[in-house]
């Protein structure tokens, strides 16, 4: 089945693709908030309904969180499975927004148009890149290029608690000869990636309890302990001087980069001065020695996503509080082992508390990081099909974002994953404004058609 | 004019004195939050109306904040000010009220019949015994025991922004022969104090910045600067090993406690162990080598009073945020200079910023600390009149909590100030579920009755 005309039909259709992805990114999906619980359902409901209209056979699937997509779709060729998930982060702060998270809209900007609001980039646009190479197959051979299946999540922004038991209950219905996942980006502008290594996440929320209730400082400043002070003493324990994680073991199974690796990934010409200038930051701030590309494709890092305590509002307050608590979470590389982490960081922790104090703690999902088998033909295929859409040839690259999703595939399923996305670093993802170039949306599109006729031919 | 019939007239009129406090505390009067303001105003309306339905002449007077309510009374004996404050503490987190804060009411416990809502110990109930007392005097014997002044401020919870330029605007309405401060607590439930020494406070908030815009802990973990971190690495090095204030020349101006005072102190028979397992302690957790009341009345202090930075709601978010700040506040004793340290501790800080990382501070407030003149023969008479009161005799003593207008009114009034109060360290004030004894307020309206009467004699 010829190839061109399917690109044409996806340049044709741009502008209703663009709507129906709107249609998408109205609805907020938000998993991490119990509130959004019915939105998330509402995502679900619509993506399978898309499906069913180019011809899958779909439906939602109830879980105990959020509900899954599958759909099924042609009738020969390889069995793939493609990933991507619809549920989005929380928009907090709203205030730094310039138009609701929820109302997107095309806008033009310097660099181009791009789609704005919560959801453009992570992952609604990324995900509806494959759907929209599909829809633009179908109506163009009246069939798909595969046998497909579909397999949308809905808790992928708050720690997929339901993944695993849904992997484990479905291997039969999920099991295909290679799984596609959208929820990277391109290397550059110019340069799309297929990733090859991915970070592995330990996310925990530790609460440390001093007095029974909240005190007055006056009265109890100076004997009372403070849980705030001991929380601070202990997350400011976490990194020594050279910025290395002080937990006992961290580093076993952090291996150092090939000396191949390191090469090619010198050659990508990696520009660290912009990427931080891009964020009002110019220097590398982790680990001494370390490039800044080996500090997010390859080394492991621990940092502090939240912290509450006290009286945080307008004003002053000279409470002495009973609890503060902070969010704390692990990017992995190479053999580290996520469970042995996780307890060592806890003992850690309830070794530095003083006396009168207590410490709760919160798990928010433990995986460990994924290499890719890239000697597979689909890899080399891939890149050859991405290599023909974009201006430079494809690099396999690093991930520093984490998505256990390709590793639950390969030890659930035993299914290897090709992740290969279109996003920017500018796309402002888990931030206020955030957006996707229409460019990512569109080529993105047309590279999903240039693969599936490379891994189907 | 005899002392008993006055005691007498109390003892009858205690329901309605509880009537009129409850009504004070249903006024939601927070000064700390702008949405509260209108609320202020009101509270100093009522008081002012109150006090001129029993012949003083009062009315509330603008600030650029809240209002100061100023009452005249009284023909001849010596001329007394009495101060106290209507506004109180915000009631966060209101979930672990049992009830309304601003819907008072009698309640029975274990230790007897209290006054429960937010502003009844702190300041309301206090600022109440005094008023009641003159007015069962009024009703006794058709006038005021003294010339008296009566002053009610409406931003103490708030650092009392326009408390000094008040006073330097209306020096000759505010200066009297002594002034008379009803806003700390007794020693015990048995034996009342006054108050003689006083901790200063400095408040400083620090807002800590580093990227310009919340990132992606994925993307940006490792090279990106995170503020959390550098924040909690700042807090944990205020203290030392030894609990002792880092802050260089923190304790120049700190002498050693007189060994009269060490002694007299030791003879309160303190029982630290008792004080601090109310709220759950065992430990006094401050400097080592001083006792628990020496940290509370005749040590400086840092605390933490809260801390706020990156994602806190529930689930997870793998933020790597912009921000991160929090409210300090530093208690002062003896000749502590409250600008001096300000200036080394933002200095201390602006030393620890790593590259690429920006401080704020925002002040709120510097007061030093205070040693009252008990030489004065009117602080025998006060410590006589309130002996006969209470079970045990008064004691001199020391205060944790900051009265900075005691240090105004000697410096800009040239007036000694005597810090008589019957809270108890149970009553929660600043906290959830504040309470005011029934007993506290009965007596300590009886002992103001006693007092003046002591010092108008």
């Amino acid at each position: 089945m010829s190839l061109d005309p399917v690109l044409t039909r996806i340049d044709a259709d741009l502008p209703h693709a663009l709507d129906r992805l709107m249609a998408l990114m109205r609805i907020p999906s938000i998993s991490t908030d119990p509130a959004h619980a019915r939105d998330c359902t509402a995502a679900a409901e619509w993506l399978a309904e898309d499906l069913r209209s180019i011809g899958f056979e779909a439906r939602p699937h109830q879980t105990p969180g959020r509900p899954m997509v599958l759909g099924n779709g042609g009738e020969s060729g390889p069995h793939l499975l493609f990933y991507g998930h619809y549920d989005v982060q929380p928009v907090d702060p709203l205030e730094l927004w310039h138009r609701d998270p929820f109302d997107p809209a095309i806008e033009e900007t310097p660099r181009g148009r791009v789609i704005r609001g919560r959801g453009a980039s992570d992952d609604k646009g990324q995900l509806m890149t494959f759907v929209e190479a599909c829809r633009a197959w179908k109506a163009v051979h009246g069939t798909l290029p595969a046998r497909l299946t579909m397999f949308f999540e809905g808790e992928e922004e708050s720690g997929s608690p339901s993944l695993v038991p849904f992997l484990q209950e479905n291997t039969e219905a999920l099991r295909a000869d290679l799984a596609l996942i959208c929820d990277t980006g391109l290397f550059d502008a110019e340069t799309p990636g297929i990733v090859t290594m991915l970070r592995g996440l330990v996310g925990e929320e530790i609460t440390v309890t001093g007095p029974s209730k909240d005190l007055h400082s006056g009265m109890y400043g100076g004997p009372a302990m403070n849980p705030i002070r001991v929380l601070a003493r202990i997350l400011a324990a976490l990194h020594d001087s050279d910025g290395r994680v002080t937990v006992p073991g961290f580093y076993e199974g952090v291996a150092d980069l090939p000396e191949a690796v390191a090469r090619q990934w010198q050659d990508l010409g990696f520009d660290a001065q912009a990427f931080l200038g891009e964020v009002g930051l110019s220097e590398p701030a982790g680990e001494a020695g370390s490039t800044a590309l080996e500090m997010i494709w390859s080394r492991p890092t621990c940092e502090i996503n939240g912290i509450h305590g006290g009286y945080t509002g307008a004003g002053f307050k000279t409470v002495l509080p009973s609890q503060a608590s902070a969010k704390v979470s692990f990017r992995l590389v190479g053999e580290q082992d996520p469970l042995r982490i996780r307890d060592s960081f806890r003992a850690m922790v309830r070794g530095m508390l003083p006396p009168d104090c207590e410490v709760a703690f919160e798990e928010h999902g433990a995986s460990a990081a994924a290499q890719m088998a890239i000697d597979a033909p689909a890899f080399e295929r891939a890149r050859a099909a991405l290599s023909a859409e974009w201006p430079k040839p494809a690099a396999f690259i690093g991930s520093g974002g984490s998505i256990p999703v390709a590793g639950h595939f390969k030890r659930i399923l035993g299914m290897d994953s090709m992740l290969i996305g279109f996003a920017h670093d500018d796309d402002a993802i888990h931030s206020p404004n955030e957006k996707y170039d229409v460019e990512s949306f569109h080529k993105g599109i047309r590279s999903w058609a240039r693969i599936l006729a490379a891994l189907s031919s």
